[in-house]
């Protein structure tokens, strides 16, 4: 248990949740919730999440094969093989790419063989062109013993027939699809691509597209958010920018949440907007709100609602704090909803840097310090990047932000930190 | 200089070139290229490469805004004011979101003002609400002295209209095009990404939707590697599986450097096919081979060439170290043909690990050990997974690998490596 809860203090405020522990809520209240599955071939299957273990079935490779040029002998014929003594083969055939070989392979006999060329039968190894002399045009010198099987890949070395060949939950890199076209599977159970609801609001908000006028300000979130999204394998519905009057935005926010997987609005940081959005996930299904603002800087006035097996949040309409929060709860949710198994997730990318000037920080709140990289010789170093939360030109300059965590007043100048790498 | 030259030894073979010589060699030759230019919309922008340098043509805010829920002042009517010597200010107007102010703030006045509304003319910072004590509907109390500008952001504070938003060869993250849509900017000048050009070679090789045959393999390459240069951010275009008779290769090879901007093949690395592909480069333009063979486990039969000004890839048949020569080669190459600058690269998102086993390695060859993750508390261990070049199995398991240098003979275990992530 934490020292905080969801009650309110004496000024009526509600107390804020440690970030470790909100997410630890919303990823419980997750777990529960099973993605559907599709099909899809090969060719579209990168970055798709198996939604099913994936088993061989059939070996391979599916015959032994040469790993060298040379010639394919049995390995017996050779032994103790040397240069003042060589063993001497008859070469009585030869294997061609791509066919089966002509003959069996008998005692004292060899065949020429390529790389990637099939073993002839009883053939079990191959001396490379390197450790022969050619006698004539019949015959070879081998100089040197082998054992059996060298320079050669055997029928299932790979991958057995029956073997798993990759895991449910599993995220397909190139390397993933390569195993499976290797396989002869071009066709995939994975998770269907979350859908991801984006709402923005305020009447000061104007599309990006539109010319400036007095009071309006251009929609930065949901740019930056639709890219977020788009990035953790989500496609994204853009329910535009809505009026934050209460039943224009209630409608758009329950259409939203019936027609995605995942919704979040962001809007005015004031405290009006706030507790509409509050209002709007209480009134859309329960459990409603899970988390009313966290530990976090910037990020701290997120809401974290689920209705029924909708994830809904209200993200904060500063562009910086709706990242960070984008960052800490939506992309994690994202992961879940996608069906990723957590333990399967790559480490986030990161490089130590050593920092380049003290900061300070209130204990009781994870900060998050956006930072420069600067490549000195072996060693990065990084420089915090100050500015309000508003200013998105601050996150277009950074490389990266590190931490500072909620036990902690602050680091000094020359600490080695963990900078998290924006990609 | 290296003790190393293209020159062959006795026994006709040629020496090996470094990887990080081959690789100073064909960025330099790249260098001179100069991809073209072309403009997309903000929703198609992501990934892409700015193609010149992005300067904000308004200040951004466009005008002052409070960041906070309370009330517009002229900040020298608060100078000392505390809870037991309030200043007292009456409330002449309101502020409404997305709306100009109405008239003019004036000394002894306040103006109440939500989060992002514009400050009144003549107000120059906001009291917090929390800072203020209501006498009656006209009039507050202010507990709290404050100075110019507090709570506010004022004109140009995140970008001031001139400044350079983002410089040319910048690849485009969900901030900058945030900040991009807050500038009103919605196109954007950006390189056409690189075209890619795959073929795959050998008479053994089918495609992976047919059924197995006796002495064929799948081609698992052409799949692995378009997948690999889509996430470089290539288009691709696979030639197929091209006979290795010469004049047909010849011809794919041609086609594909005409209508491509990289081209590579991947085959049987027999001594046939590899000699093949050298013949093929060096008739297609000059200056032709700039590197046969390096000193890279796997990996060590690449060609490398330069047809006019079309980089050409000959890579190794096996499925591994075909990856390893694209991670080495092709995809620095990728990154200069997109225009990027590589000082604003990213850097390779890594992890520091402990190896859980002594591993040998030959002097004069860069090793390339694939590893298995695993996590102890803080701590990351590392496992080698030891198997063939061409087992893509060994890859599809593996989270990463580390290098060996040149220069080194091995490690041992719980040293310390750094272990690049297979995303």
């Amino acid at each position: 248990m934490t020292p905080f809860d969801q009650s309110r203090d004496m000024l009526g405020r509600r107390a804020l949740t440690r970030v470790s522990e909100a997410r630890t809520i919303l990823l419980k209240r997750l777990g529960n919730l099973h993605p559907t599955a599709e099909r899809v071939v090969l060719a579209e299957a990168l970055d798709r999440v198996t939604a099913e273990p994936i088993s061989a079935a059939e070996d391979l490779p599916p015959a032994p094969r040469s790993t060298m040029d040379g010639f394919a002998v049995i390995a017996a014929d050779t032994f103790g093989a040397t240069q003042s003594l060589p063993a001497y083969l008859n070469i009585a055939g030869e294997v061609l790419m791509g066919a089966a070989p002509e003959g069996r392979l008998e005692r004292g006999n060899c065949f020429r063989i390529p790389t990637g060329g099939l073993l002839p039968d009883n053939g079990d190894s191959v001396v490379m062109l390197e450790h022969t002399v050619p006698v004539d045009e019949t015959m070879i010198e081998v100089v040197k013993g082998i054992g059996s099987g060298t320079n050669v890949i055997k029928t299932g070395d790979d991958i057995r027939a029956g073997e798993q060949a990759l895991p449910a939950g599993h995220r397909l890199r190139p390397q993933d699809l390569g195993l499976l076209a290797g396989l002869g599977i071009d066709e995939v159970g994975v998770y269907r691509r979350p859908r991801v609801g984006i709402i923005a609001t305020g009447d000061e908000i104007i599309d990006h597209r539109q010319p400036s006028a007095v009071g309006k300000i251009r929609n930065i979130n949901s740019v930056t958010l639709a890219a977020l999204a788009k990035r953790s394998g989500a496609t994204v519905t853009d329910y535009g920018i809505v009026s934050d009057r209460e039943e224009i935005f209630f409608s758009t926010v329950a259409r939203a949440v019936a027609e995605t997987d995942l919704v979040f609005f962001s809007g005015g940081s004031s405290v009006g907007v706030r507790d509409l959005g509050e209002r709007a996930i209480e009134r859309l299904g329960s459990p409603g709100i899970l988390v009313h603002g966290v530990t976090l800087k910037p990020g701290k006035p997120i809401i974290i609602g689920l209705c029924n097996s909708t994830p809904v949040f209200g993200l904060p309409g500063h562009p910086v704090s709706a990242m960070v929060c984008f960052d800490f709860f939506v992309r994690p949710a994202l992961s879940v909803l996608s069906g990723e198994r957590t333990a399967d997730c790559p480490p986030a990318p990161s490089v130590s840097a050593r920092l380049m000037r003290s900061i300070n920080s209130a204990a009781g709140r994870l900060d998050v310090i956006r930072v420069r990289l600067v490549r000195d010789h072996d060693q990065w170093h990084c420089r915090p990047i100050l500015g309000r939360s508003g200013a998105i030109s601050t996150m277009s300059r950074a490389d990266g932000y590190f931490l500072i965590d909620e036990d902690s007043q602050g680091l000094a100048e020359g600490e080695s930190v963990e900078v998290y790498i924006y990609q």
